[in-house]
C-alpha cells in the first residue's frame, strides 16, 4: 500500500494561488482550510499579497522554509508546472492540482499533463488531480476544496471522477442531513487514483462504506486486487458510467476516460465484491442504506404501515426484488393483537391504521423486531390526520439503537414528514420518500453481505496437469504460415493440450485422405471446410453431415470444395476437417474475450447457432474465477434449467462442464497470445462433454513468444 | 357518460357528521368546504349542534328542507346506512361516504357495504366511496376531504384507489410546487369507480393530463372502452400494485380489491394507450412531466450541462432507454461557438462549463431548441461556485415558454437549488433531481404521443367467413360424451373452421384405420396417441415419427397403445391420431387463456418444447386487437428476428401469421365457452404456415348454449 498519511495528515499546508478575492478558488480553498479547523501549519502562496485572510503570505514555495507535506494549486494551467517544479524543490510530498486545462482539453493539456507526471515522478511527490475539486477528510478537519457547502460529518467516504458529481452529492446530503467521513476528487488521475484511496479508506476506523462515481478505472488488475480486498472489509458501492456510445464520447471529452467494455467492468465488479448501482439516485440510496447502523444477515423483510395502499406497493417490492415477506410466529401475532385495534391487520405488512399514533408504531416495531425470522424492518409512514412523524421518528431511534436488525423508514411526503426524515438520517437510521428505493436498499444491504462472504470462501482453482509444449508448437506452425486463425484441427490440439474433451478432428487434404481418415474414425461422420477465410462455414455449404461411407465421404469432399470455389473463390482451402459423428446433447457456448482493462473475459450460455438471438450468455473474468463463481456463471443462463433436466431429461455432467470453463480459462490466462476464442458446441451429455467446433485467434505477440 | 354535472359542481352540500371539534373528520371535512371558498348552500348536520363555523346546523338531513345535491358523510360505520335513508327521502344527487368500516373489514363489512349499495340504487343517488378521502377540484373551489393540506392549483387530475397514497401525493407535490385540477379518492369504489372519473376529467378543459393509483379495476371491459377514449385526449397515467402474492394479499385486506392477472392488465393498459409506471416514484416523475407545457413530438435529445459527469450520466440513459442523441446542424455548432468559450464542448452533451453563469445557459438553450433535429432539450444544472440556480431558472422559463418543445431540467443538489427548482415546477417546467428520472420522463412523454397515435389509427380487424356450426357441432358432441377437453382432430376441426390452416389429422380406432388413413394422406406419417387425459404425449413415448409404410403404422400403433397402457394405464384411449409428416419452419405458439376480467388473452412466441424455457412470449387482449397491435405483439419477441430471416435463412410468411392470429382471436372472442386453448407449434414456412397440435378445453357453459 502507498504510504498517503502526509496525504491524510498533513502537518503542513501551502496554497498556491491563493487569493483574497471572493469568489476566486484560491480564496476558497484557503478560507475552507482555515474554516475547517485544520491544526497544522498553513502557507499562503502569492507573490502579490504579503497577508490573506490573516495568515503570512509567501512569494514562492521555496520561500516558505519549512517542511512541506501538502501543496495546493490553484495557479491558471500556463504556470502549473512552474510551480510543481517549485513545490519538488522545496521537498513538498503531495500535490493537488485543482486548476483545469490538461488532458481533458486535447493534445495541448495531454502534453502539460505529461510534464507534470514527469516532473511528480522525479521529486517523488504524489499527485491528486489535476482538474479536481480537492479532498475532505471530516475527521480530521481538513477541507482542501473549493466547495461553498461544507458537508456534515459521518461515516461515508465518496470518491468521485466527476467533481460536478461530488458537489451536487455534497449539497443533497447536507440538506437531507446524511454525513460523510472523506470526499474525494480523483479528477484526471495522473498519478493516483480510485484504487490508492479504495485501499486507504478500507483501513479507516471513521469510514463504514466507500461510494465511487467513475467513469472507467486506471489499472483493472490493481483495482480486482484492491477492491476484492476492500470488499471484505465494507461495502464498496461504484457507479460506473460511460456505457453507452453517447456517454463514453462525453466521457473522452471529460476527462478523457477510455471506458472499456461494460461487460468486463461487470464481470469485475461482481467478482470483487463490489455493489454496482445503475443509477445516479441509487447511489444517494446506498450512501444512505450503508451509513445506517446495521447490516442486515438476511432477506426476510417484515413491513409496518399506517395505510393500505403504500404496504400493498411496498410488499410487491420485496417480491419483485427476490427478498421475502415473512411470516410471523404465533407468538409475534398475540402480542401483536394485545395492544393493536381489533381492524389492524396483524399479518404481514402490519397495517396500525390511519389513526395510529406514535405508540402503535412503536409498539408493533418492538414486538416484530423480536420475531426471529424477521433480519430487517421497513416501516412506512403516511403523514395522515394524528400520524407524529417527529415523535415516530424518535421513537424508532430509539429502538433501532437498541436493535442488532436494521430498521429502514419511508416517509411517504414533503414538509409535513421533513423533520422526522431528518432526525432518523441524522441518527443513521436509514431513511427514504418512497417504497420502492427503501426495499431496494434493504436488498443491496443484504446482497453484500452476501457477497462478502461468497469472496471470502473464494479459493483458487486446483492446479492441474497442461501441456503448454503443444500449445507452443501449435502456434509456432501457424504463425510460421502467416495464419493468425488457427484451423478447427489446431484448436482442437491446443484446447486438447489443456484436458478440454474434444471430438477427434484431422485435416485431410486430399479425398483419399479424407476416406483413410474416415474409416480410422469410424463411420458416420461429418466433414466441414478448412479454411482460415471461412468461419461461417454452413453458410457457404461447407459441411456435410452423417457420412455413411467411404464413398459418400468422397463425395462431400468434392462437393465441399466446389461451394468454397464457388462462394468464396479467394479463400484459401487448407482441405476439409474429418469428424466423427457425435451423439445430441445439450449444446453450451464457452467464448473468451481480451478486455483491454481486465484481461480476459469469459462467456458461457446456450450454444448452437440461435446464440445471438437468445442471448443467453453470462460472463466472468478468467482472473479470480473459482469453481464457484464458475457455478454462479452457469446459474445465471437459462442453459441451467436445461443442464439440470428440463421437462424430464436426464441432468447433464455439471461438473464437466465447471471443470471444462476452468481449464478453458486457465488457458486464456496462460497464453496472453490467444485473442479469443469460442467453444461452439460443446455438446454436454449425462456424463461427460465434448467440444466439437473450437475457433481460435492469435496476436502477432506470439511471433516473439516461440 | 353518467351525468355527474351535480357532483362535480353542486350547488349546495350538506356535510353529515359535522362538528366542531378540531381533529374529527366532519369538522376537517366542513373546514375544507368553507376554507376553499365553495360557492353554494353549505348544510352542517349534527343533531347536538345548533350552528358550526358560523353555519347554521340542522339535526338531520330531512330538516333543511331545499334542494341538496351532495352528501358528505362522516358519521361512524354503524349509523351511515340510516343517514344514507335520509339522503335518499330528501332526494340527494350524490354521496361521499368518508366512513371507513365496509368491506375492507370483512364479512360484516361487506353486508352493510351491500346494504348502502342497496339503497343507493333504491334513490337512484351516485355514491363516492366508501371509507374514501373524499374529493378535491381545485378550478370549482371545492375541497371536500379530510386532508390537513390543501394542495396548489394546477392541471393533473390524480385518481387514487388509496388514501393514503393521496394524502401523500398531496403534502409531496405542496412541497414541490406542483399543482393538481383534481384528487379524487376511490376508496371502496362501491358505485363510481376510475372509468366513471376517467371519462368525466377526459373532457375536463381545466385538466392535461390523468393520474391513477389502482389496486385493480372494477370492470375490464367498461374500462378498456373509457380509458382507449380518454387516452387520445390526454396521457393517462396508472400505477398498478397488487401484482405480487403478498402484494395482492395486502391489497385484499385493505379494500377488498381482486387483483386480476398482471398480464392481462398490462395487455390491457398497454392496448388502450395507458402508460403504465412501475413504481411510486416514477407515478410522481411523471405527475411532473405531464404537468409541462408542450408535449414531445420525438425522441431526438440535445443536452446541456455546467459539468462533464452528469452530463455522461444523461447520455447513457439517453441510449439506454431508446432516446437517441441528436447530432446538431452545422449551423447551430457555429453559433454556439460565437458565444461560449473556447475550452466548452459544442457538440451534444453541450458542456458550458462550470464557471457558466445564467447567460451561457440562456443562450445555449436558445440556440439549441433552433436546430431542427432537437425534438428535447434536458438541462442539467450543478450548482457549482458561479451558478446562478434562481436566475437560470427563470430564463429557462422564459426560454421555454416561448418554444413549441418541451424543456427538462435537473437540478443536481439540495439546499442550493431548491428555489430553483421551485420556479421551474410553478411554471409547468418538468424540474428533477437526477438526470435518469428527467430522461425517463422524456421517454414516456415520446411514447405517450406515439401510443396516441396508433391508438388513433386503430382498425376494427376486416371480418371474415367462419364455420360456427361446425364449432357447436364439435362442442355438443364433445360435452355430450362428457368431455371438456377436445380430442386432438375435433380441436383441429374447429380451428380449420375459423379458417386457420392444420395439419391434417383423423383418428384411428384401429390399427387397420390408422393404415387407411395414412394411405390416403400419404407417407410418411405421425401417430399420436389420442386421449383426454394425455396432455404431453412424448413423455409417455405416445408420438412416433417419420412412419414409411402400412407396416410401420401397424406397428407403431401397437406400441402407442402398450406405452399408453403401460404408464398410464387409467387413461381413456379412444385411439391413434394420425398426421401427415409436415416440413420443418420455424416453430411457434399462440395461446389464450380466458381473464376474469379482461377476456380472452393471447399469448404469442418461439414455439416448441422450450416454450417455458426461452419465455419469449408477449401477451395482449383478443378484445381491441388489429393488424398493428398483432404486429407489435409479433415484434416484441425474439420469434420476430426468426420469422424475419435468421442468419440466412428466408423469411417466414408474416402476413400469414398475423392473419392467423387474428383468426385465433376472434374463434376466443365468439365463443367465451372456450377456457384455453394452445397452438404449439404453429409452424411457420416461407410461404404459409401449418397449425401441427392444438390443445382446447371448453367449460360447462357449453351444455346450456348447445
Amino acid at each position: 500500500m502507498a504510504d498517503l498519511e502526509a496525504f491524510f495528515n498533513p502537518r503542513s499546508i501551502c496554497i498556491i494561488g491563493a487569493s483574497r478575492h471572493k469568489g476566486k478558488i484560491g480564496n476558497s480553498v484557503l478560507r475552507n482550510i482555515i474554516n475547517a479547523g485544520f491544526h497544522g501549519d498553513i502557507y499562503p502562496i502569492n507573490p502579490k499579497s504579503r497577508e490573506i485572510a490573516g495568515k503570512k503570505c509567501y512569494p514562492s514555495v521555496l520561500d516558505v522554509n519549512r517542511p512541506i507535506d501538502l501543496a495546493v494549486i490553484t495557479v491558471p494551467a500556463e504556470t502549473v508546472i512552474e510551480v510543481a517544479g517549485e513545490c519538488g524543490r522545496a521537498g513538498v510530498k503531495f500535490l493537488i492540482v485543482i486548476t483545469a486545462g490538461f488532458k481533458e482539453i486535447g493534445p495541448e493539456g495531454l502534453e502539460r499533463e505529461k510534464k507534470l507526471k514527469k516532473l511528480c515522478r522525479k521529486y517523488s511527490m504524489r499527485l491528486l488531480g489535476p482538474n479536481c475539486v480537492g479532498f475532505i477528510d471530516m475527521h480530521r478537519s481538513l477541507n482542501a476544496t473549493f466547495s461553498a457547502v461544507t458537508p456534515l460529518k459521518g461515516n461515508i467516504v465518496f470518491i468521485s471522477q466527476s467533481g460536478a458529481m461530488l458537489v451536487s452529492i455534497l449539497d443533497w446530503s447536507k440538506s437531507l442531513g446524511l454525513g460523510f467521513s472523506h470526499f474525494i476528487s480523483l479528477g484526471n488521475k495522473a498519478d493516483l487514483d480510485e484504487a490508492d484511496f479504495i485501499e486507504q479508506v478500507a483501513e479507516d476506523p471513521h469510514t463504514k462504506a466507500i461510494l465511487c462515481y467513475l467513469e472507467d478505472v486506471a489499472e483493472g488488475r490493481r483495482f480486482l486486487e484492491v477492491s476484492s480486498k476492500a470488499s471484505l472489509k465494507k461495502p464498496v458501492v461504484i457507479f460506473k458510467s460511460g456505457i453507452s456510445q453517447a456517454g463514453a464520447k462525453a466521457a473522452s471529452s471529460h476527462t478523457g476516460a477510455l471506458a472499456g467494455s461494460d461487460r468486463a467492468y461487470d464481470a469485475a465488479f461482481k467478482q470483487c465484491g463490489v455493489i454496482r448501482v445503475e443509477t445516479m439516485s441509487e447511489l444517494f440510496d446506498l450512501a444512505i442504506a450503508f451509513s445506517g447502523k446495521t447490516l442486515t444477515q438476511g432477506r426476510g423483510v417484515a413491513i409496518i404501515t399506517n395505510s393500505g395502499g403504500p404496504g400493498i406497493v411496498a410488499a410487491d417490492c420485496v417480491e419483485a426484488k427476490g427478498l421475502k415477506m415473512v411470516r410471523f410466529s404465533k407468538k409475534t401475532i398475540s402480542k401483536l393483537r394485545t395492544n393493536l385495534p381489533a381492524e389492524a391487520s396483524l399479518y404481514n405488512p402490519v397495517d396500525v391504521l390511519g389513526d395510529a399514533r406514535k405508540d402503535r408504531f412503536e409498539f408493533s416495531l418492538r414486538t416484530i423486531l423480536a420475531d426471529e425470522s424477521v433480519n430487517n424492518v421497513l416501516v412506512l409512514i403516511t403523514p395522515l390526520d394524528v400520524t407524529e412523524p417527529v415523535e415516530t421518528a424518535k421513537a424508532i431511534v430509539n429502538i433501532a439503537n437498541d436493535s442488532s436488525k436494521p430498521v429502514f423508514v419511508c416517509f411517504l411526503g414533503g414538509e409535513q414528514v421533513k423533520e422526522g426524515a431528518r432526525i432518523l438520517t441524522r441518527n443513521s437510521i436509514p431513511c427514504y420518500s418512497f417504497p420502492e428505493p427503501a426495499v431496494n436498499a434493504i436488498l443491496k444491504v443484504a446482497a453484500y453481505t452476501e457477497l462478502r462472504n461468497k469472496i471470502d470462501r473464494k479459493q483458487v482453482i486446483k492446479s492441474f496437469k497442461v501441456d503448454a509444449k503443444t500449445v507452443k508448437a501449435v502456434f509456432f506452425d501457424a504463425v510460421r504460415e502467416h495464419r493468425l486463425t488457427l484451423l478447427g484441427n489446431e484448436a482442437a490440439a491446443v484446447a486438447e493440450a489443456y484436458g478440454i474433451p474434444v471430438a477427434p478432428v484431422e485435416l485431410a487434404r486430399t479425398a483419399r485422405e479424407a476416406e483413410q481418415i474416415s474409416s480410422r474414425l469410424g463411420f458416420p461422420v461429418v466433414l466441414k471446410v478448412s479454411s482460415p477465410k471461412i468461419i461461417h462455414k454452413s453458410d457457404i455449404h461447407g459441411v456435410r453431415l452423417n457420412l455413411k461411407s467411404a464413398e459418400e465421404v468422397r463425395k462431400a469432399f468434392r462437393d465441399i470444395l466446389d461451394s468454397a470455389g464457388y462462394y468464396l473463390p479467394e479463400a484459401p482451402i487448407y482441405g476439409v476437417e474429418v469428424q466423427p459423428m457425435v451423439p445430441e446433447g445439450t449444446e453450451l457456448i464457452i467464448g473468451m474475450n481480451r478486455d483491454v482493462q481486465f484481461g480476459p473475459l469469459l462467456a458461457f450460455g446456450l450454444g448452437g447457432i440461435y446464440v445471438n438471438l437468445l442471448k443467453d450468455v453470462s460472463f466472468r473474468l478468467a482472473e479470480k474465477l473459482d469453481e464457484e463463481e464458475i457455478r454462479d456463471m452457469i446459474k445465471e443462463t437459462r442453459a441451467y434449467s436445461l443442464l439440470r433436466g428440463y421437462r424430464g431429461e436426464k441432468p447433464r455432467d455439471m461438473d464437466k462442464i465447471i471443470k471444462i470453463i476452468a481449464r478453458f480459462a486457465k488457458l486464456a490466462n496462460d497464453f496472453p497470445e490467444i485473442l479469443d476464442m469460442e467453444i461452439n458446441p460443446l455438446i454436454a451429455y449425462e456424463k461427460g462433454a465434448a467440444a466439437l467446433d473450437i475457433k481460435m485467434n492469435i496476436s502477432e505477440l506470439c511471433k516473439g513468444g516461440v
